[in-house]
């Protein structure tokens, strides 16, 4: 693997899975792998869970990672490419990239979405001007379209937490939320599950918040929640604001709150969330702090995804 | 040892003053007690010394360290229980803390009282969330009423710097100060002393500016400077916003900064402070510069008090 | 070595290179004469390549490095000896400095010119209340009017890329901004290539952009830069703001552009700049991207110039 930017770039999911399912029952089996080696982990938008899981993942591989916070370490970067730089941004991805491909083995940076332009953000134009022009792999820690590492988290959790021989009924769930959100989890889920394909998949939602068909496929789509949840194995919560209407919050339906008696539907279904989540909006309270809630479980599996995707990027 | 928020979770401060004293002969000499384990580091506020000496003691017994400011690289937890979380928090400490529990083998946190609500400061609610969801051992980095890591650090001190058989007389004296601070480092110290049980403990301060009696306990307490001064073996000098009617200043009398003057009616008194110190209000700066300050000496321990506690909890 | 802060510091500026250039050849070779040390390296202002080219270079040296940025996560320092603190600085060097030198092996500080006051900017005020309160070696991230390891990178490159038996012709040429910008890394190029002696040295820029005589020393000045340009073998292209009429911008004559049409007169001249540059302002698209361009190995070399340094530095 060369880069990890997406679903597609990985070709046979269930072995990174069972690979990262590996590395969580000997962390640090592979401490030699990435001796010597270091990875660059840029941000130009915040994180928690995706920083601290990846330079945890790297250090079990025995690599060396630095943080750099762009705007706040640094400075603005410019990503046209024939920009006259006479305004706010002060540094080229032109120069950025190579510096940083010059002084790391592995490039992991997170950019975002404007939701402003649909076109734009989902070109992933600026992370693509990182492996364009850095000459190092590049690790998504989650893009203006998608997230892939959370993406390799949920199928490792479902895997984990399904040991029938049927295909378990994925439901992806629209919530609300009080700002718009990007696509990006959602998309990815989608994207994953779909390219996974030990699934049966549905995806609920309001009218008017349809996903990308490019992520979504063959999916079936319920404007019809609780319809969607009968006999679910998995539900995923997570708010994404319109991608039609694009960017917009076209609804805050508390109705669409997952809640414990919505779950009584289900078949004693696992919810899952990609965090952070916003307590008794998206989710109810008694939700999270019930026995069906694995979002702890799920964020813990970060590491291990990560460490999966390193692992695949050192060997090559 | 478990937890580390103030002196009840210690069994025998001389023990553990003996243990950071044996570390600052030989800094390296457990380095493979902590071997594979990490610590989390988590800042609700800003921190020099601290954050910089708990890294090192870490580093000192092999363990990695991860530092996350809260706000400025992540977002804004929630505390409350039962939140709408509809507002400008993002996420609840509920999710934070055992997600933290599952990357890392012990946390440091530092919290902060608001000033405004005493009750909820002294309550502890923020750290505590902590100790209940995180599932490991917590560290106070400084708390909302309390930085027993100062305290250990201040009574090293004065174990390196009193050789004498009796029993040193401790004074401390308020100082003025431009802005509201809290009460933690004093009232942390008059706990430690107090629990320490080696000193003659006299508290001088103006009226209004008496502390908690949870921790003071049976000082001395003096309204008068000078009088409280006389003989003194150490001067421990901080200010602190009003306790009784919270949170507030009540004086910024100049005449309680300590001169190298008032220094002549003690026992040739060392001068302490925890640090930061605003020279020429809190303390002239001819003190600061001179022979019977060790404020530095005092800083520079701050690591040999992290490296034993730390140890002590490695060791459960 | 002891500090580093300017050329004067370096006894043999062509044994520091050519330390750096085997460095490059092998960058862990002097693993073990690193370890157990540490580095503070203390960000008064922001950096992007410094910062990493010098934690990398520590680690190389199997140092530990520590990050602390000034304001951001701490707070703001006092630097005159006699303040009274009462305003908005909330810690002396006085304090911090002794501090920092009981906690790490050598001090990398960045301070920075206020550019409103040349004489305290030039007497390297701040810098040098590191040196003389920390009691550890200081190494210079850029002070308020030098930028050595800039420097020391420039003819690591220069020297890597230029074989023939000649001086070659190093014209270092004022460039466009839309900011007023120090004049270390000018001043600092000059005091080098002088100490150096190994170049034909020429400064061209518009009439009141003249640096410090102290730094340029006898180096040629031109006022005309197609003259300056003809038969270069480096072109060094810069911003900085006036000297004379300190901290203003004079000119923002799109005129002194570095273009490739202006590269002609040259003698096929390798195009330096110490970056961040903005494109199509300072210097134009087609350069960078062009093959007579080396800011990208020179920006990578940074790693090696700072290694070469702390080396030093840890053999005394």
């Amino acid at each position: 693997m060369r880069n990890f930017l997406s679903a597609e770039d990985v070709p046979n999911i269930n072995e990174l899975v069972q690979k990262a399912i590996g590395f969580k029952a000997d962390p640090t089996g592979s401490k030699l792998s990435g001796t010597g080696k270091r990875m660059g982990l840029l941000f130009l938008n915040p994180s928690m869970r995706t920083r601290l899981s990846t330079q945890i993942a790297a250090s079990n591989l025995g690599m060396e990672s630095i943080v750099f916070n762009v705007g706040q370490d640094g400075w603005s970067l410019e990503f046209e490419d024939e920009a006259i730089m006479n305004g706010t941004t002060v540094e080229h991805v032109k120069e950025a990239a190579p510096i940083l491909g010059k002084y790391f083995d592995v490039l992991g940076v997170r950019t975002f979405p404007g939701l402003k332009d649909k076109a734009e953000d989902y070109s992933e134009f600026f992370i693509k001007q990182f492996v364009k022009y850095s000459g190092i792999p590049v690790v998504s820690l989650e893009s203006a379209s998608l997230h892939p590492l959370q993406s390799l988290t949920d199928i490792i959790t479902i895997t984990e937490n399904f040991k029938e021989k049927r295909k378990p009924k994925v439901v992806l769930t629209w919530a609300p939320h009080v700002k718009a959100l990007p696509q990006c989890v959602a998309n990815s889920f989608a994207q994953w599950i779909n390219a996974w394909g030990e699934a049966d998949f549905v995806i609920a939602h309001p009218e008017g918040y349809e996903l990308d068909k490019k992520f979504t496929g063959n999916a079936a789509i319920a404007y019809d929640q609780s319809y969607a949840l009968k006999e679910a194995d998995f539900v995923y919560v997570k708010n994404w604001s319109s991608y039609s209407d694009y960017g917009n919050v076209l609804s805050t339906d508390a109705n669409w709150m997952l809640t414990n008696e919505k779950l009584f539907a289900t078949n004693n279904a696992k919810v899952m969330h990609c965090l952070p989540v916003r307590r008794n909006v998206e989710l109810s309270g008694e939700v999270l702090d019930g026995a069906n809630s694995i979002v702890t479980q799920q964020a813990g599996n970060r590491v291990w995804a990560a460490q999966a995707v390193l692992s695949e990027i050192l060997n090559g």
